[in-house]
């Protein structure tokens, strides 16, 4: 049996939180009719920095996604792992679009993604009284990331990784939504959505999926989560 | 013909610069031996923000790998492609430890990487009076990042990413080498190679490779670049 026929026959444990960075992963999860179980990591309790947690992700970060091939963290490599294991959420690994997606996927993950991580929590970077001066400079530097990816979503006439949604839509998706909501006593005038009308478009599309609605439910994101955000109302958990 | 047969016939072009980015990307190109042209961007003119540059690559930032799918840009991406594309530089798609790789190869891409750019270059994130706080915040983070894959490295008897060296062992080489050396006119006395065993045990490997030879010389890093790293005297360019 090829190891695509195993794991199209096994059922993926998603360690989540409402509305965190599990939301790309779920998102991609759902799109593909993968089954999968969703355990709640319960940050109340800070549960992702415990030892049981940190057996599955040293780094105390959600998501993991426990698989046959161990227990998987960094978003960004959760998505690529199950587009090729997969199939249908982006380019293969051979085909001609590849370069491209990827360059942008590594894009998200290593300039977005921290950028974000910073905003939210800057007390884990830099000295409390430093914090605010770190979030202004931080705010520039992700409207300039956005402008930049919004630029090239405006080349592409569908998703951002091809002719149909990709994990990569996913993962911008939930990139576009935070900013409107976190953090959530601080100023967040600086992101208007409508500013990037490309990646706002992607939204719209992404909206529309059944994969969202089924989020919109699991996760309480309300019914147009990445367009117009609110913040979330899960039946279980907290975001944070 | 198969894509993988047209990219076996022609030359890459690498847009690098000494002692940057690109470094880890070339060490991937010298150890498959594939056919690459080296294409010096003049940082003393700040080439890379000029507008030919951002036309390969949006985001001004070195290395750019141009190939048959395009301008690559993002380390990680290059590297990810480069191994998918031509084998032998880690896990194919479908092995059993591909999802091992990409976690760690995510993990460096966005957690080591981001925070030595902002190391190496606060100004770009947070006004001048704050990036002595923020250098120091990163710097304890980068000393738990690194103590984090130390103890995965630590589990693997022989290369970072598999039984050969992969492009994993490389980037972590390059992020391992920098810290010694920059910034230059700051304290570096935080990072010390030899308080992380496991990883100064996979520079130790590297540095016996012939790919690393050919580029102490191209890039004029002396004989020892990752477990004694002394500024590089390149032929041609600068680093910063």
């Amino acid at each position: 049996m090829s190891p695509n026929a195993i794991y199209r026959r096994m059922s993926y444990i998603l360690h989540y939180a409402p509305d965190n960075a599990s939301l790309a992963v779920r998102l991609a999860l759902e799109q593909r009719g993968l089954p999968y179980k969703a355990v709640l990591v319960d940050r109340k309790q800070a549960e992702q920095s415990g030892p049981a947690y940190r057996q599955l992700n040293p780094n105390g970060l959600i998501p993991v996604l426990e698989t046959p091939q161990g227990p998987l963290f960094e978003t960004g490599a959760i998505l690529l792992w199950l587009a090729d294991t997969h199939g249908q959420l982006g380019p293969a690994p051979d085909a001609p679009e590849r370069g491209d997606f990827l360059k942008w996927l590594f894009f998200v993950a290593n300039t977005l993604h921290p950028a974000e991580r910073m905003l939210f929590y800057p007390e884990k970077f830099i000295a409390p009284d430093h914090a605010t001066a770190l979030r202004a400079g931080l705010t520039q530097h992700l409207h300039q990331s956005f402008t930049t990816l919004d630029a090239a979503a405006a080349l592409r006439p569908d998703w951002l990784g091809g002719t149909a949604p990709t994990v990569l839509d996913f993962y911008v998706a939930a990139l576009l939504r935070w900013p409107a909501l976190y953090p959530a006593d601080h100023d967040r005038s600086w992101f208007r959505l409508g500013v990037y009308p490309a990646l706002q478009r992607v939204c719209a599309k992404i909206e529309s999926l059944p994969a969202t609605i089924a989020l919109q439910q699991a996760e309480g994101l309300g019914d147009t989560p990445f367009t117009a955000p609110r913040h979330p109302n899960p039946p279980i958990g907290s975001a944070t």
